[in-house]
């Protein structure tokens, strides 16, 4: 069986990823998202270990001393991370774990698992964007300038992703997302065993 | 309209690039074959302009002359090239153009046009490159072996290539190179257009 490949999605706040991701996972049993680790309370209804894994500081700090964290942040006082053995258990199961990260973490990441694949994903322009964002009428009009503000600055570092995938219609942008990732495997960087083999058979046929 | 883009297909002899590039065409009219120049003379039922562009050895050497040919080799005799306008003209249109050349040709391209997408096809395995070979019942042991060997030299360069693609079934292989090129045109080098237009258009939302 082929591990699986380590899917990292960003995208602007309003670009509907979120959406993406769950249809992908519907969609598909190769998939699944990386559960992060927190101190936070549990919400009503959050379930450890498939929302969250829920753990005191004590236990976040003793994970992030034994290097059992991919990446880590503080927010709001607490901890949120990527645990390692997770990730690393199902890949080696052959699944794509996604996560759901922001650009700083997804550029951390990288560094890490060069043959990690990042996708961006995009609404096609800045004015669908804002359209998005006031669609939703849940949020005020600061929180909204606070987004797109957030998005232009976001903009800067998106050619460093490997793959911009535009959400314009969403199960169009679902089947994307699953051809840009099934065909990232076919890099020669993620198919080194591949070849190798490859060129081991030939070997005997040279003259 | 968006431009097309320049796709580089090689691979093995007995690799069926020829049957996988035949089945892309007919399956899709996004795709076009570039069409080479040569100076050997028309076979029984060649069209000129479909088959190849049949010329004079004055034409072609004035074609060289002219910066008209992207690549260009002797063999037996004569003269091979493939030409620009026709190639950029059909990119223009928003055709994606294949050129079905070597690997040597292929990293040519790779380095005059840094966005053409170069695409190596091969069986699964080194046996069944062989079994392919000596299944067409058309050639001597001793070409299959001339062959065999080749590969084996060639697979040393195959890591140039952006994508390698397994034809193990015809159908799959055709349709994963169809998704290659339309995932290829995700990298961010390819859209670089799409990427300014949206960081324009986000500029004004920055606080």
């Amino acid at each position: 069986m082929n591990k699986g490949i380590l899917v990292v999605i960003s995208g602007f706040s309003g670009a509907g990823k979120g959406t993406v991701v769950k249809k992908l996972l519907e969609k598909s049993d190769d998939y699944c998202l990386s559960v992060s680790m927190t101190t936070r309370s549990p919400r009503p209804g959050e379930v450890d270990g498939k929302d969250y894994f829920f753990v005191t500081k004590e236990k976040f700090e003793q994970t992030i001393a034994e290097n059992g964290l991919i990446e880590h942040a503080q927010f709001v006082g607490n901890y949120y991370g990527t645990p390692r053995a997770y990730v690393e258990q199902r890949l080696e199961e052959g699944k794509n774990v996604i996560l759901e990260i922001e650009i700083q973490g997804a550029m951390n990441i990288k560094k890490l698992y060069p043959e990690a694949v990042l996708l961006f994903i995009t609404p096609p322009t800045a004015e669908e964007l804002e359209k998005r964002l006031k669609g939703r009428g849940t949020e005020t009009d600061e929180v909204i300038a606070g987004r797109l503000s957030r998005a232009s600055e976001e903009s800067v570092g998106i050619g460093e992703y490997d793959y911009i995938v535009v959400n314009d219609d969403l199960d169009k942008c679902v089947q994307d997302v699953m051809d840009t990732i099934n065909t990232a495997k076919r890099q020669p960087a993620r198919v080194g065993g591949f070849i190798d083999e490859l060129r081991k058979g030939l070997e005997k046929y040279h003259k």
